[in-house]
């Protein structure tokens, strides 16, 4: 684990469909290499359902664990959107609308269609700050440390730029993959060393399938660029006296 | 939410690679579909990294709070999989070679094949009963409530089947997915009234963005097929009232 990482968040997905089965997550991967990219560490993730209480509960144990949360899913306008009703009470403030939302979603719809179900989209905790959304009008809002983003993958990735002067992060998190044509248990003891001799860096190791042959992926992890270098070169010289081959993936 | 499902699991993803947004969790996915087919309701997720007191803990909270956990992740040969030896002290048992395990993976190796880091897929907690893997060798294993996979999504998949007896669930969840050529805001007002007058069923609406043109799919979900119908029947009269199309997909 990398012990110089100063700034952390955790990732709550708000959403039934999820914990079905039958919707595939990708705001995890989104938001993770987002935040890393800005510095930020993802710790910790969690995928509940649409209960109040529920999200209450973990909302206020995850922000006061981590410097950052950022909640997907539940903000639209059906009865199954009750994330800004439960994070006004996770925090003890009313629930009301926006103004600011108000005016931007009046705005944004033609005359006639910004209807009772549109305007529950500006129901918000009070004093919130907005989250401006480019793609579909309707704003998340972020409370102090928590962000809360919509659920739809393309919505939510075209709200990140907006947010980044609101984060406070740390040294960029960069990684390096190493791919070999190998099995992890070929690698396993030498790759032990390298992690013993850079216990501050994070090295994973990952097996992988690819046109029918085995493969490990190693994954480096760091936000120091020569920390990365200098196991790279390590792993690379048992690689070579074990005459493993690099591959391309 | 249905208030009659008497089975409840939730699922623990053990991995720095999700967490770093490198890699797409698809096992939730996986076994939430699975599960529900033998009457077993997913209610949480949670996405942790490689730290053994973060596993320990996490571990020994969600097995109190749910009927099943099934762990996916961090059962390898390498220095990163410490999944089988934070179980064993989660509850509390010798870390040690499982005999039966042993046997399977030194016939499944070639003779001089089943070297140090290959035994080490043999260490468990005491007694653990195995999963077995028909892809790969290496068994899982499981400790009272809490079942124990491999993080590849093809070799976790081929070892659900070899599960099933070890489950005990309820009756199947059912779900029907009805897609219309609309907007939340259209239907919320109806779809509300359609949860109140169901209020044992769970029906969830999720926006989608397909060829170019926006829809909301409707999801019922239930073990009762006939209160699923009865909420269908529902929600096509308010369709059929406000000339919605319905939609593929």
């Amino acid at each position: 684990m990398n012990k110089n990482t100063k700034f952390t968040a955790a990732i709550l997905i708000i959403g039934n469909e999820i914990l079905s089965g039958r919707t595939k997550d990708q705001n995890t991967s989104t938001l993770a290499t987002w935040l890393n990219s800005i510095g930020v560490k993802v710790n910790e993730v969690r995928v509940i359902p649409d209960d109040s209480n529920k999200i209450i509960d973990t909302v206020n144990h995850l922000r006061k664990n981590y410097n950052y949360v950022f909640t997907t899913g539940g903000i639209g306008p059906t009865h199954d959107d009750i994330t800004a009703e439960s994070i006004s009470k996770a925090f003890n403030l009313r629930y009301e609308v926006h103004n600011e939302a108000f005016k931007i979603l009046e705005a944004y719809y033609k005359p006639g269609e910004f209807n009772v179900g549109r305007q529950k989209m500006t129901w918000m905790p009070s004093k919130s700050n907005l989250i401006l959304n480019p793609t579909s009008g309707a704003p998340g809002f972020n409370v102090e440390n928590v962000f809360c983003l919509p659920g739809v993958p393309s919505i939510l990735k075209s709200m990140l730029g907006g947010l980044k002067n609101n984060i406070i992060g740390g040294e960029p998190i960069k990684s390096l993959t190493i791919s070999l044509s190998t099995v992890e248990s070929e690698i396993a003891n030498s790759l032990t060393k390298v992690q013993e001799d850079n216990n501050d860096v994070e090295i994973g190791s990952y097996p992988f399938f690819q046109a029918g042959k085995l493969g490990v992926s190693i994954v480096i992890r760091s936000e120091n660029q020569s920390k990365i270098d200098k196991c790279k070169s390590q792993i690379l010289e048992f690689v070579n006296n074990k005459k493993i081959k690099i591959v391309d993936r």
